[in-house]
């Protein structure tokens, strides 16, 4: 396997892939839907090589069950198929169009990227999702899988190319980086001649590795540190039941709260019940010195670590601010620009959440759990950026295309 | 000069531009402007010291006048600080919002892209511009000028910082690197803590160091290979007007025509005038052999660097082709994605060129000229990208943002 012989062929490829039609696209994804159900079983035993192999490495029960293809995620992957398969294709959408005084329409049309890398871990069914967000948006696309899944990325791939192959869409769009040799990895991230951007998907480790080796550009998914701020004029029946969903919903995802900040003029009137809640769920609460005096032998006394900490486990850091301005900066500072929410009845304090707190998702009233592109009604998501340029948040198919400027003229020159 | 002193107080005051009313970002621009005017001669007298230096370096030509602000261009810098003063803050736009069957309101708002480094040589005035540009849409900025124009970029760095002061907007939002040690670039390219963005503007070679070294996101400008394409059915007297206007009117600039190609159908009615034209316009030209067939004494023969060569110069690169795929593969191939334009009188092959060329700007029946912000309708420009990440084509003020999500909730969980 050459990685620049694959990249070249992604790049040439990816050419002709802007005028093939929506429903050729469409009956792509629906036909790998229908192979994956009918090759169910040979899937489970690909996914059963790479299981016993991780087994025999050691790998620990968390990664066994990213690892794991059962009934249900195999479910979930056609489900994804048919998904995409009913969104809207934005290729070819011209977003604005105007008129110069010298005549010339100018628009901005919607078009591929071009190649698309996907760096990812352990998660075979991303091989899938990040695939038909490619294909139907019309971007070639490089899949490189982590090695512990090498066999069910293998066999996921050549379900897609079949069928790619049965409809008529070239197959060399779906690239697959077919090695468990790092390397191959950082081969892959000089190419900018024919790879247009680099998604990587997976921990800290891996997306700093890529973001310093890469010379394409590259849509980053770093950490979750997200807050809810309970306000002075916050509805506490709604505090409550927002900052408990926030935390113990699924604890070890990037949108849970690992952060409460909580106004003084509330602290007496809403922390020993909200502590309450949290100590039968079994969420261990760091806090700051005016938390702790509410339950001084629960709480422990949070460091400044715990601020920047993003725990994704049941364990909470507290603080109490006198302002909202108090609050707004913490989030700022230790925040990871992800998503926040504010609990308040008031209005312009609302609005100056809103505008001054600088994550991709911020939120009045509501849980920070939501952010996700299925659930903000995106369809299947390709991850969540936490970058600032191209896309924050939520990153759906639509953010795999970029406008182009388009111009119709009858003659014009320049004078 | 601690570079990460500038950096990180940068980021501290870029959260609080958010804020900040149009009508203030507005005065600080006019006042600049005034200041600029009034302090016409002091401006011209620090411009002299960087030309006297630069005399004494032993500059070229071409790069004294780069760096000459003369009356001409204090006037035009005072001009950009009126234009974007006149654009449409972006900032809080809302650009989508939709409900959830949850009763969720989710939307996409402008926002600024936070702080926004800008490293760029020789031309003084893109001080003003880019300061302007990140005024107007409440970025905080990091100005690196070329070691060259240092005490030209100090003094209208004084003049912004002033204007700023002067109308209650934060001057340490415009930063400085007051520096001529290249070393700081490369400091500067590893704040990605405190930097969101990078933008270089000036030669491939700074574009560049700065793509390899940053770890932020960086938007790039490299060349522009940019053709224009004959067609069998194309209106021969456009195609004349075009090609001249596209090669001749300014060649030392991006958007300026370096190949020509030319569908063999109309070769013989379309080649000889042109050539002609071109030849007493005092253009030299590269051919392939069908080309030199109608000119042997006057066309060179062209080699393969050609046809990937940005000349900036009254040479011009010239193919007969056998079709419109032949053409369209050739500027896929060997263009730089940038501006590329197609003579036809044909629809179907005008919309086939304008979906399959990959360029940012694709032009039918017009010169690759007017590749530009203000031509465009944009007002300033911050630069045009040949990137394929968040922006393609003239960066305009709307792309010194960022849509991020914002949450209207009344108390939804995640169940």
């Amino acid at each position: 396997m050459n990685v620049e012989d694959i990249a070249k062929k992604a790049k040439e490829v990816s050419y002709q892939l802007v005028d093939i039609s929506t429903e050729v696209k469409n009956r792509v994804l629906l036909r790998a839907a229908e192979l994956i159900e009918e090759k169910r079983e040979v899937i489970e035993k690909e996914n059963k090589k790479d299981l016993v192999a991780g087994e025999e490495k050691g790998l620990s029960k968390a990664m066994l069950d990213r690892l794991l293809l059962n009934e249900k995620r195999i479910k979930g992957m056609v489900q994804v198929l048919h998904d995409v398969a009913a969104l809207n294709d934005p290729v070819g959408e011209v977003i604005k169009m105007w008129k110069r005084p010298n005549g010339l329409k100018i628009g901005k049309m919607r078009v591929p990227l071009g190649v698309v890398g996907i760096i990812y871990e352990s998660r075979p069914n991303v091989t899938v999702e990040a695939a038909s967000l490619c294909i139907k948006s019309s971007n070639a696309v490089i899949l490189k899988g982590g090695s512990e899944a090498i066999n069910s990325n293998r066999v996921l791939v050549s379900i897609l190319k079949e069928a790619a192959a049965s409809e008529g869409f070239p197959e060399e769009a779906i690239q697959f980086m077919d090695t468990t040799d790092r390397s191959a990895v950082k081969e892959m991230l000089q190419l900018d001649e024919y790879i247009d951007v680099v998604i990587p998907r997976g921990g800290e480790g891996l997306i700093r590795f890529v973001a310093e080796n890469a010379r394409m550009p590259v849509i980053k998914h770093y950490k979750g540190v997200c807050h809810v701020y309970v306000d002075e004029f916050a509805d506490l029946e709604k505090a409550w039941k927002i900052c408990f969903n926030a935390k113990v919903q699924r604890p070890g995802v990037c949108n849970a709260m690992e952060t409460m900040l909580v106004h003084s003029a509330v602290a007496e009137a809403f922390l020993p019940k909200m502590i309450g809640m949290f100590k039968e769920a079994g969420v261990e609460i760091r806090g700051c010195d005016r938390t702790r005096a509410f339950a001084p032998d629960y709480v422990k006394p949070a460091t400044e670590d715990d601020w920047y900490a993003e725990y994704l486990d049941l364990i909470l850091a507290v603080r109490v601010v006198d302002s909202l301005d108090e609050a707004i900066d913490h989030i700022n500072t230790y925040g990871s620009h992800h998503s926040d929410a504010i609990v308040t009845e008031n209005y312009t304090n609302g609005m100056k959440f809103l505008n001054r707190v600088d994550s991709a998702a911020v939120y009045i009233n509501a849980s920070t759990r939501f952010t996700d592109g299925n659930v903000f009604g995106l369809g299947a998501e390709m991850g969540i950026s936490t970058d600032k340029v191209h896309v924050r948040g939520p990153m759906g198919l639509e953010d795999l295309t970029i406008p182009k400027y388009i111009i119709f003229g009858d003659g014009q020159i320049r004078e």
